[in-house]
């Protein structure tokens, strides 16, 4: 869904961002010094299907309803030793070392740059949905010179563009090559190994920046195969935690610019945790220590299931959901095939319906959470969150839920398509769990 | 689906109450002092449809993750003193008196026996299903003379017998009508207010206990007007706790005929505890902490949502899953609407499938519980549970998980007929959630 | 502390088991549908110091927030193997069978007295306290024969009166001996070895039923080696879990016993859980899915710090505590040593001191939880409980609020001692912790 | 206890902030696909007494042990609304603007700084333990010229030296006063009604920033009073929360300075905030749910006590624990009674113990957690936390528990001593729990 440019669109970034009911009821009533938590609740689950934060499998809760402890005791270093080996794991490297910094994405975005580069550093920066758009916003913010790379909504980076400027760029002026791996905004997986195989055909010395908060854990990502010099996430995404993590992964060469970098940071700084590392204490300031077990519960999940199996299970939903949306006769605002995200599927409405009233009307009716468009498709798609804890018949829930709504919101659907599409695939392509065979 | 008598089967009772795998798999590994749990666990959540125990509302999870008090302490019995003002209404009465045993449905069917009557008593109880029958087993094991009014699985208590006895004791011998609600093998909802009718028409004074383990808090209950003299739930059904109370409540006249009852019982003997209520501590020995506070929200939840929408709810919940499988082309096992129960439906699988593979397989392959056919129907049916913290896309997503079981057990169903069929119904039934309009 | 006999102390068991604050407060403020709960909250942690329910640890708490399961699939039926083998090990036995009733003590006492005794039989029951008394009043209740063998409270369980029984009994009319391993009100601990001796002296074949509940998992207890045919606790003693389950151990003669008693059951009756356990499926109503995991947790922490270190901490408790209250010159409500109980300790006051007071008070300024003095005993002690979940440091403090509470209400304690003492000995004797040396 | 300047201690203020164990012990076994948790565990309770992070209060796990949301939600925009407003009350301020930042103090710390000042901005710090250093190290990389005043360890800020930089900076080169409240390594509360009164003296017109990590909940803290720009906490601390939140409260004067602070921010910069204030939906990227709801229960706890009462409890605690300290005949490391701190105690240990021997063997043997010395007071003191969710009988088992492990360490120290000091001002002190009352 080709959306045209707007020059001014990076000015207008946050006020999009909206809650999808912009002025909050009423306050909850605050009574006999309690106050009512839980006022908007609703009978049975809510279903979860914003793409992050995601569902929290249940092990992970419970590992977290948990006292705090001393964190300079040798229990803490000791199970953070075992994150920081296992957290690896999550971004295929063996070489690469991982930082779980108290923060968000946003942090972990502020840490990947501030420790690899210098103010007035030249970088590429793609953009082409709302997430890579903040992350330019804070590029430039935080003093760099930044070659925006721009993609109609619904298309990939533009590595046409890319390659041009690195055969252009012999002096090697671009440090750093900064990419969504997945657009959250309109559900766009880029190719990163052709960013890869890009930057080694022209022996350019660029660093390469991942954003892979919507895809690390659920897509395919290879950090070491792909030569990534920085990989991050956050916790209450793919991982299927609370928020809290922002967990970032540094190349040796990322480690190397990180001794010359000059851009002020202290919170965000690697040497700090470096130094704790070496010291075998691991932190050098006050961790969350309910993060760090359920990042243990959650890590123990992933690798039971495997790690392979998840990703498998994020084709799977992901296939099911794009069948789904067919079926119903709507489009994907993703325009390329290549480029279908197994994470989130944003998808167009029709023009005479607003997308946001189907994001209300499914919280209002039936506990259900959708993501709403944003920015420049707000009003034209709504998204589908699949990533995480899911598995199919909670998919298939959501799918005959969207179904209802479009039907009360006035879209001519025929119930039961959507299921019937994603579940003729599904009961094709599921798997026995495999401790249950 | 009549199924025809058999006159052994009370004999028979037990061994069909088969777990679904009869052999489980090896024990959990233990290792180095810790066993491994939840080792059966696969993706995403458990859909959870057997007709109890049933999905607990997270804030009942909550209140009850909690250390244990003294519960002799001033707090405990204030707690439970709202506790027993407000059970009272989940049984629409004014005049009962409730009691909370720390047990199961079975033991409150004890309590509710031992306490109205003395052994050699005369009770008529209607047999229509595994739960009736083993409630009639328990009868008969207490030292009751019990005259067995006999329905074929499938239909309801035959009132016709019943009002014959009546008709012809004029000794009053009979001295209790044993009923369940709502049996929860079959499906089969009884009418409570008839028997009620026959009884005020023959002025006959025996005592109506009543199993509402499977109805109460579900289906339309009417204590006091239907004059009920004893009616009993469980926690784990529709109340949506863990199992561990059993909920009984007694009408004045059954509290008098507790009086001369000579049936032998104590832990489950009613005196205890009204002993205690008059000393306001209220507890003849420990009661769960855990389950007081858990009751504590659960019932706040329930009176937030209102008793009357949540019985609406089950009937629109009841209703979707009857059209559905109405639209697999599968036939009830309740024979007449007028017993179809809005907490389980028993759907008849044809000949050729032995029903115990459906469940089997949608646990072991879309981490969907259903519930098994039970002695007479055993093979013959499955069961959807549809009672207690439960919404529409909740069971929407559950009606996809059965259509693909089906399919893959090799029934031809029509992939999506049932939920859109259910859909249809809901987008016209489901309100919007309250506190979120 | 001997007390004289009452003849009519039966009767007035009951109201003696007050709460401490006989009239509850005004209920809990109920506003716009949520309740307040915990409204008798105070800054800081609640000192758990009754002897029973006890503290639970928080793996345990953890273990059981959760949701219900389909206890029919085959995941339940392989925790419970784990289970029920492991719960053995509390017994120390390798030839009893284990039941886990979901009920409290009382349920346990119900089914361990209904299960091998037929009504009429003759049992030999000894008075020492409140709670063998109550399991007296059950025996009567239950319409046994019973000759109750008293004792004043503060004394052992008169084996020399046993012993004329036995002698002057070669009939064998006497059926079972009833006995507490730990009289909880008193903190009376009984030699079950000897009463063992004494019957295989006299080569009596009555069975031994032994009360365990505040002994088994903290006192040393020995199923096999000292021939008990029926021992049982509760979940919520040293187990350290919340109240709900009824342990019960049958040894193989118990089990023969049960073939021929005809004693009235159901709920209680363990045929039906022998037949359920010879399928595998080993419930034949339905558990607490929490509390199985809760149990799994609680034996998993149990054997990491070994059965016997266990003990051996409660021993350790046990004294400082005498020391405490030696130090404040007050008594002990045992009167020898050999039954010194390492799991409760009832401290005498002075006349002019109403114990009562001190557990109200308690409660009121330190947010400590003490016992109350029961029956005979009501007024004229306070109990400390220091059983389950529970170190060193608790203990002090407890020993330490103690003493403010003493001086509060009167008694000249010198502020320190019962801590200095308790300490003194504690420093010389508390282990490294195993798992942090 | 004054401890000599070193002009090198800036650049060794990481190497001491180290696990008591530098060599964290082998990791966890991992076997069969689950790691082992807790493995350091010891039986009973840990006791809690380092100065963060703290107890936290079941209400606050509960509330906290919980899903994911849709952040766009409008549930979560109203409960933040409140959240916003009560956490004002903390501060004592009306006209405040509060921040949550998703970080721990460091980023609080980050975020005061760069939104009131500009990169070489003449600011006055005092250096006086630890953190204080921290911070004044952080204020050099991120670029700021720092006047940093010293005071021996265990002195207050030295006034005097502000006094006359104040009064001899008439063109207002100085922008901000940093200040900590209260040095959590020393046990130092500074006085920052007299800092006010100096810069008011002078019509001096530097921000005044105030670290109140340590002190805010716990401490008297008034914003308005006080004319404090800038003041922040972290959730772990007197708040009694995980750590998490970065809590942040700006003056309007603070707001009107970060309209030109020129300081390079993304992450922590207010501007972003106040955009999403006001569209009424909070957030410019995604907070933590749970901890939002933790921030409600904790907030609802602390005015349910009320802040002044909670401040008093603080008070007691910390003179019952400088009793103890007294009468153990050890030195605390504060210097001045104006500066003794209310919520931790650095005791001074004898020349011929190593402090942090004793921390080793306090948590060990008694599961007690206690804090180390930092940097020039490492080996020389440790440190009792006596903040957050604490009570009386609490205190008196860390008191009771410390005695054993001075004894042990070979300190002659009189067992209960300290105990009996507490113990004699905490029984005149202590009021009834009002809700008990």
């Amino acid at each position: 869904m080709p959306v045209g440019h707007h020059a001014s669109y990076i000015a207008s970034v946050h006020p999009i961002l909206l809650s999808f009911a912009r002025i909050p009821p009423s306050p909850p009533l605050v009574t006999d010094g309690k106050s009512k938590m839980d006022y908007m609740n609703g009978p049975g689950r809510n279903h979860l299907f914003v793409p992050g934060p995601v569902n929290i499998p249940d092990q992970v809760i419970r590992a977290m309803s948990r006292q705090n402890e001393d964190y300079r005791s040798p229990a803490i270093p000791a199970l953070t030793k075992t994150l920081l080996e296992d957290v690896k794991k999550i971004f295929k490297t063996t070489t690469g070392t991982p930082f779980l910094f108290p923060t968000t994405g946003t942090g972990a975005w502020e840490s990947a740059l501030t420790n690899t580069l210098s103010p007035g550093d030249r970088i590429v920066s793609f953009s082409l949905g709302q997430f890579s758009l903040l992350w330019i916003d804070q590029q430039q913010r935080l003093g760099f010179s930044v070659d925006v790379v721009e993609s109609d909504w619904g298309y990939g980076a533009d590595l046409g563009v890319l390659e041009s400027k690195l055969r252009s760029d012999s002096q090697h002026t671009i440090k750093a090559i900064c990419i969504v791996h997945n657009e959250t905004a309109t559900g766009v997986t880029n190719d990163l190994h052709a960013v890869r195989k890009l930057l080694d055909a022209y022996r350019h010395p660029a660093l390469l920046l991942v954003d892979g908060v919507s895809s690390i854990c659920a897509l395919d990502f290879r950090m070491d195969e792909w030569g990534v010099d920085v990989a991050l996430t956050g916790s209450q995404k793919a991982l299927s935690l609370p928020t809290g993590l922002g967990i970032v992964c540094a190349s040796p060469k990322a480690l190397e610019a990180a001794k010359t970098a000059k851009s002020v940071r202290v919170f965000f700084d690697w040497k700090d945790y470096l130094k704790f590392y070496k010291m075998g204490t691991y932190w050098p300031y006050t961790p969350s220590i309910q993060l760090l077990y359920g990042l243990r519960a959650g890590l123990d999940l992933l690798f039971e299931e495997g790690l392979d199996n998840v990703i498998k299970r994020h084709t799977r939903l992901g296939t099911a959901t794009r069948l789904a949306v067919a079926a119903w006769g709507l489009k994907n605002c993703t325009e390329k095939e290549e480029n279908f995200s197994d994470t989130v599927t944003a998808v167009v409405v029709p023009p005479y319906i607003d997308s946001s009233e189907i994001v209300k009307h499914a919280w209002k009716r039936y506990n259900l959470s959708l993501g709403l468009g944003l920015n420049k498709v707000a009003g034209k798609v709504f998204r589908i969150g699949h990533l995480g804890h899911l598995n199919e018949l909670q998919l298939l829930g959501c799918l005959g839920g969207v179904e209802m709504v479009l039907k009360d919101i006035g879209y001519p659907v025929k119930l039961g398509s959507g299921v019937a599409a994603a579940a003729a695939y599904l009961s094709n392509s599921t798997p026995l769990i495999p401790s249950r065979i």
